[in-house]
């Protein structure tokens, strides 16, 4: 017996003798080989062993081994193909889950979509970048060179709960260029994700008796859910054209432990924090003993003004940095990244308990050489050139129709509409332009102190370049 | 401004605005580099732009810049090379952990080491494979084709939580030929390691009103933490030459809902459960409608007998098996997958919760190219191998010396040691061989109802082929 093949060559083994004195080994070997593709044993696409290989496995002649192969594949139940070797021949697969409007839509902030929807046909939802910019060339020569120098020891299991120190001293040089962040590699922490690290902050407030969290008055409606769900309750802040109004942040009582901001590019309606207002937060943060959770997900994407640098700049210690690979690079990596302040190192490793579920070590040893190579800020500096002329398309397509705000930065817009007008228009847009939109309103916090505001949030970034065309056309025929 | 050096070249403005008229401007940006590689901004081995590119960035001219990174070269912060660009230079890093004991240590079953600790320069603790077989450039070649071929849509949020569809079908085909698995692609779950499964199928029991959880007399210490932690009680079997003794399971009442067995190959005793008491687990999960949790950890490396197939394949309604590429590739992949009875799919799914930290689907899809294609077979083929002569080796060098048990497959032995001497060799191992050693204390239930057993967990998978020969001369003069 050889390989993996054992199991089944005993099984075979057991097949052929029951069938002994029958048509012959031929018929019998062939038919097992059926029985194992039908019942999914052997799944399309897989390698069956050489029929030398195979023939010595059984104890039986390679002849027979070979003819009983090429009866399968003139069935078509097999393929052979110079190169490639005899492999069972692909069925009918169940239908895959369209890359469209329902991968994009629950997405945002690293939440899966529970099971695959069939949407529209095109999709402005917010919370994706474009995916077909993944730059897999790049990747795959930093993999390379990232698996040529790798350690033996860094395919083992992980001996540091933070992560490779490779990839921290490369996020640590790389956030305090392009962000401003001061990150020494001790007081980075690798996550799965933004929602991962949330998640993680949220078990040590909680632990520290932190009751409530301040959040912005319009928010993701999952990091909300994500809080709650560690016993948290969020307590919204007024957002009006200067971010989020923190100088309130002292008036919600001493309950609230902790607040969530997204200064860069508020999501979603896409202002800037300004000066005072991350000041008021970091004095209100060192007065009260609290923490700033910034959230940093699209800073890479900058357009117009001097570039605006993370918060956690003006108190490394009071402020908790979260970025992430997910709009940069992909969702699918898995892959984020928490600076923290020096004492919450230790609890948010411990948070991570005693399994760590943080995207697996080869990944990481990529990423940091794709960030010291230099391709990352290549990458980024080409994403950024794409966005930026979509969202130009945008804003002259829609000149004079409806105002567009929240557009310096980031991978989408804020189209303001006519009170009252929000969910038909939503709604119509799926019906007749087989488009997918997104309403500010889901992302109203139910106790948000602010009046509504009927708008749509525009993910500019989610089509692939074939479909933006086609998908801006859409938007314009639907607006009113 | 161009690309993610915006922020440090807004910072530099302001930098060189502070020092005009001082010794210019070579002299200032040469000090503002110097002092970011000091301070961490930069960070060791940073591609910087190049001169023309920075001096249009900040408005000077380019041989301002040459000159500065020239004057950085000389002094040895910056390096440049052909081809590589002017990088930061290394500098001394902080120590790496060693890849030997420490690592190995509490590594098994995917769990962490909380930090780096210092073993000795040997080691035979179990659990990890040897990290040096890794195929580095056959994982390289599959992942050429596995990005080649991803559709855009695998970059983006995952749409179906049971994982990529590509690697379950691929699953599917191989848990049926090599280990006799009945692997439906619906019914597989993808997770991150054995411990992740665990951790979901605890959380599941214990919904489903399960208070006590039966286990094998001998197992590991963090699978019973695991359960612990899920509110569930552990219960030990008795465990002998034919395994755990599952004849005894009714007798345990009605609390016990499921029951952990390593029936391939008891972790750590290392004997085969025979096939009565296969049934009589089976019989027992089918009276009580109870589920039998199957660790089939190291399947794959079974050298001398008839292939031991998995207990899933008696009664795939009654046994959630979960294996790991932990074992047969590397555990820094951080890649496991549950075959679950169908009625266990959904809760499990609901189990992972509202964000799912499985591994990236980059490497989801390169696993699944890689066993498609053959190579994973290949690969196992290789260690297994290298595995069967280091056995042989250790079997030969004791001849006659201690009893060598559960030899059969895997990749640890058992050696038998005469009463209550067990600690003190290891002790002694440590202190005069430089050797890690694990005695088979630590793995034993506090309520196991067999008398204690002296011996070593002797790992023979886990050091480096050039380690190897080493290690065995230690460990023949560490025994008696």
């Amino acid at each position: 017996m050889t390989g993996t093949w054992a199991t089944f060559g005993a099984d075979l083994h057991l097949d052929l003798a029951a069938r002994a004195g029958a048509p012959g080994l031929r018929a019998a070997l062939a038919e097992a080989l059926r029985e194992a593709a039908r019942s999914g044993r052997l799944a399309p696409g897989t390698r069956l062993p050489s029929s030398r290989s195979l023939a010595a496995d059984l104890g039986i002649a390679r002849n027979t081994v070979a003819e009983a192969y090429a009866e399968l594949v003139a069935e078509g139940r097999l393929t052979a193909r110079q190169g490639s070797g005899t492999r069972v021949a692909a069925r009918a697969r169940p239908r895959r889950p369209q890359p469209g409007a329902a991968a994009a839509g629950a997405a945002r902030a690293g939440v899966r979509e529970p099971r695959a929807r069939r949407g529209p046909a095109y999709s402005l939802v917010p919370g994706s970048p474009d995916l077909s910019g993944f730059p897999r060339a790049a990747w795959l020569a930093a993999a390379r060179r990232a698996l040529a120098v790798a350690p033996d020891a860094a395919f083992g299991y992980a001996v540091d709960a933070r992560g490779r120190v490779e990839l921290r001293e490369a996020l640590a040089g790389y956030l305090g260029r392009a962000r401003g962040v001061y990150a020494h590699p001790d007081r980075i922490v690798l996550c799965s994700g933004f929602a991962h690290g949330l998640t993680l902050m949220g078990r040590v407030l909680r632990e520290r008796r932190v009751r409530e969290v301040a959040v912005e008055g319009y928010a993701l409606d999952v990091h909300r859910d994500l809080l709650a769900g560690a016993g948290l309750r969020t307590r919204p802040l007024w957002l009006d054209g200067a971010g989020a109004r923190t100088t309130d942040l002292a008036g919600l009582g001493p309950r609230v432990g902790a607040v969530l901001l997204t200064p860069a590019h508020q999501f979603p309606t896409g202002v800037a924090l300004t000066p005072e207002r991350r000041s008021a937060a970091v004095d209100w943060a060192r007065t009260e003993g609290a923490v700033i959770l910034e959230d940093d997900y699209d800073g890479e994407f900058r357009y117009d003004r001097q570039p605006v640098g993370a918060l956690q700049g003006l108190d490394p210690d009071r402020v908790v940095y979260l970025g992430t690979a997910a709009k940069s690079l992909a969702p699918a990596l898995r892959m984020g990244w928490m600076v923290l302040p020096p004492d919450l190192v230790a609890p948010v490793v411990a948070a991570k308990g005693p399994v760590d579920w943080t995207a697996g070590a080869l990944d990481q040893l990529i990423l940091a050489e794709f960030i010291t190579s230099g391709a990352y800020d290549r990458h980024v500096r080409g994403m950024r050139l794409r966005y930026r002329r979509r969202r130009d398309e945008l804003v002259a397509a829609l000149a004079g129709r409806v105002p567009v705000s929240g557009i310096a930065a980031g991978l989408h817009a804020v189209l303001d509409l006519a009170p009252d007008t929000e969910r038909e228009l939503v709604r119509s847009a799926a019906a007749w332009q087989d488009l997918a939109l997104e309403g500010l309103a889901r992302y109203r916090h139910p106790d948000s102190p602010m009046p509504a505001r009927d708008a749509l949030v525009v993910g500019y970034g989610t089509p692939s370049p074939s479909a933006w065309t086609p998908t801006l056309t859409a938007l314009a025929s639907a607006l009113p």
